[in-house]
């Protein structure tokens, strides 16, 4: 490969009430670049970039593309390239077309979502040692993206073989068939993870914690700013990756995991680990089981040339959740 | 009143394999004093006496005791003369019936829970610094006893008019009836909390334990050690105390709460927080509904004369838990 | 005794610049309950009444007085007719002459300490469940003071024979005698600590914190506001009383102890914990010496009468600090 | 460049008293995987491999080698072409010469440092989850070696330019000239930093741990074990690197770095941060001054084709630490 996709490095989301979503995402501890009526540009205390989350006030909820960030702007030729062999829809956008961001490529990607690439973005003040700014969960840095798509095994290989993702853990489903998969370019155990389900849809956005301590006084801090009912699911520790976890949903819906405790992925001889569908331990290792909801509802995403929702449709794979033992 | 109790001191329970407890208990890292093959003697990091928890290995699951710390053996005797004029069961234990412990006076009290007062216990060594031996939890001390009685009003008086409680909070229920309440000797939010339900039983035992971070880390090491199903609830912060907590159920169904985070309530210009029974905010501050399980299961106690399990009865308010508003 | 003392509960400092005082304990977390161009009045968050610092501005630094809670207004006439007994210098101020507090009775401790009792003070509002306005090291209550004083000992036996405060721990310094001790009227390791060195004066004002990480929090704060200078010592843990601590130097030099971690000293049966003045893990159980200025410096108080600051003499005991073996 | 060096992946030290080292590293919470009456070969928590860390019994303390993974034989051979280009020293170690690792190569890097890169080394089972065996500091895996050398730019422009390694934060000394540089393969702050001073010598191994109270809890650790001395520096953060860090001295005096808290350093528009020497929150972000010896003494290194202690020079910049302002 002639490219290399850096990592995870931004969401566009539609969003029908700024000042709601304002409220959440403030309590997060998002740090705002810049906003006016239509548009929220938010960044994380770790980011040297102008926006990790860029917020659009539309009619409707959906997301509008999940982005990666690549080596250089030949890359995107690159990638161009193999998109044009392949017969996969994409388009330029152009330096200017979007706030602060240089030229963009935009692609359905095999499972549907909609994908950008881009290598350059403008520079913001970093505010990681700004302590007495930091707020809520201090979110530190956009960490992965989790999809829930029709066909996991497909999204799977084409991610590995023709976009160089490496695996780091997956869970095997009916027939061996893998269920879902953790896949990523930067060294932790993922940027990206597909999940079998109907879609394709946006499951959720992860974002990285300095510490787990953190992750309780959000709780709190949600709580008392009468946003408890954003709390879905957690504070729990996933047996898949280690992770110390809470699952929110903004005032639209759209779900946002804050996340701490994963791992280096980066030895070449590091072996994917399996996980059953059925091992309670694997979602939730302390036993918890997640709600219905968290398995059933995710955001829907755009078609990048009409601006549509993309139709959902039945996964490949029939179970839709692990077996709920009690 | 010419006596002082001083503050939750003790529990002793009934187990039937006193292997499948040492594993739990030492999990949570409880200090073993002294063990034969019939008990075992705990205490916290601490405690500075022989034992908080004493496990009796029997047929059958349940409370035998709960016990207070008094200020001297004066206060057992001036104890036991306000039963004598109340006509309430009473019994002395005399020094060297019970292991490592002096003189006690164990009574019914007027809500049919076993209650136990003492002055004098054997010393044994403190291991709050020795940090190298702490484990799991790292349980500090016992905090409170929590009990499901039918007429909590009727104990909620007699504690706070005859023993000397002070109330820290308390939920309304139906009728602006007292449903629960937090009663303290300790100035802490409490020794004891009375709830309405099927009773006598006892609902919980509290301990306290050094700090939040704690608690995650008991979470992991139950379930990494396989007993993760001891979970049942939590974590998560209370409304009602403020506390962060944990429950968890031994090998036996006894419910004990892992518990940091509460406030200093010594003075007498304190004013007790009421709570409405259906705020959401009052049982899970962040709204996590609590279990079925934790509104219905609770230990059953022993009758301090023959030592058969105490019948239960029907509560005097209806309602057993809260309406979960989704 | 016919009184009860019941906690540490205020302190009224001088300072020279409000806008810089205001800067530095809005940075921990206070909440300002009310001020003018000559006044703040700080609480903590857990606290129910108006304040516990109140901040005067005046043209030096000093310490006008630290406050004990009694039970009610009867224990202020008793403590004033023992007072009048011993011949010590006491004075009352009647409701209204100070702000949001009742009577209250100042006097001269034997130390030379200025010293107040009162049993009323104005409500507030708790802000323990307001997790979002919680900033910096959300300090949640005062806890106690540190005095350094000529004549520890004679300090030792008047408050325990006298005002009925118990010994927690203490430090036996030159031919046994005790160099420095522990006292507590709640159930702590202390409301105050009487140190041997040149005095009266006061060394520190102690405040507790919900937990360990909000003090290393507090320590970024602090640093990336640019008041990193005003961390004098720590974090570290002390070997006397188990706390996690940070010492600070507020801008005129008043110094502030962060605390979190000791336990519960209420069992009548606790021994006091005796600890050698040379141990090096006494002051930091770490084996961290501590500055000289900490054992140098100090606040310096004033005569209750005159309203002059008082003179400070040479202590009984020659040694002033702890031999720092290397 | 034809290879990708990974990461820092082990360190081989010689200690004199295998005893007292395990003593030590047990109470870091180092897994033991295998051990002799020479050798002890430990893992952190995290890894999926036999060892980072083995520790030779000798009669003096030295560093042997510090190590890099590599992704595949083939880069061993492209860096062998390289070395022999260069004109550097270098060593084969076949496959079974050590321990539960595959073929090495070993050189004396431009500054003297003894180096080995390799990219096979033996399965061990990962014991992330096993969170009832971790103990002490928990460490999770190897992160980082600081190198105390003459002359840094040499060293700096020779990793960056000749072996692919990247900037993230550096310290400007005098005229401009740095006088310390963080190099990193994998995107983390360092897997390598390079610090003026009498060299060649391995000033220190960090370790990177699951969270900033373990840390905290380690310090306790040590202290009850009566290790405390061993603690040479912090608590703290540093201004540079934003890591949570403590410095640890192993009974030969090897130093250790226990570290959380950095960032992800992946983008290729990351502009490399700069730090003036006498920066005081550079570092120690808080302010406290690092103690002497943390700047005079560090590991000597060995000759890797005689295995003599090489000869220790003076840096090109004679300035050995910041000036401390007080």
């Amino acid at each position: 490969m002639n490219f290399d996709i850096i990592r995870t490095s931004r969401a566009v989301l539609h969003v029908t009430d700024l000042d709601k979503s304002r409220e959440f995402y403030d309590a997060l501890g998002f740090i705002e670049t810049e906003s006016d009526e239509e548009n929220i540009f938010y960044r994380a205390i770790e980011d040297h970039n102008h926006h990790c989350l860029w917020l659009k006030k539309k009619a409707e909820p959906a997301v509008e593309v999940i982005c990666y960030k690549v080596r250089s702007e030949n890359d995107l030729d690159e990638l161009s390239a193999l998109f044009e062999k392949q017969g996969r829809v994409f388009k330029w956008m152009e330096k200017g077309t979007q706030k602060a961001i240089g030229r963009t490529l935009r692609t359905q990607d095999l499972s549907g979502m909609p994908v950008e690439y881009y290598a350059e973005m403008d520079k913001a003040e970093r505010m990681l040692q700004k302590f007495h700014l930091h707020k809520g969960a201090k979110v530190q840095r956009i960490d992965h993206f989790n999809c829930m798509v029709q066909d996991v095994e497909k999204a799977y290989n084409y991610y590995i073989d023709e976009l160089g993702f490496s695996c780091s853990e997956y869970t095997a489903g009916e027939e061996d068939k893998i269920w879902a998969a953790w896949l990523h370019r930067k060294p932790s155990v993922h940027d990206v993870a597909y999940m079998n389900g109907e879609g394709p849809r946006l499951h959720h956005i992860g974002f990285w914690l300095k510490d787990p301590m953190t992750l309780i006084d959000c709780c709190d801090v949600l709580a008392s700013m009468g946003l408890g009912s954003s709390i879905e699911r957690g504070p729990g520790r996933h047996g898949l990756s280690n992770a110390f976890f809470l699952y929110l949903r903004d005032p639209d819906g759209h779900r946002i995991e804050l996340y701490n405790g994963d791992y280096l992925t980066s030895d070449t001889d590091f072996e994917p680990i399996r996980w059953e569908l059925d091992d309670p331990m694997r979602q939730t290792f302390w036993g918890h089981v997640a709600p219905d909801c968290w398995f059933e509802e995710a955001s829907e995403v755009l078609d990048i040339q009409t601006g549509e929702k993309l139709k959902i449709s039945e996964p490949t794979l029939k179970k839709r959740r692990p077996n709920t033992i009690i």
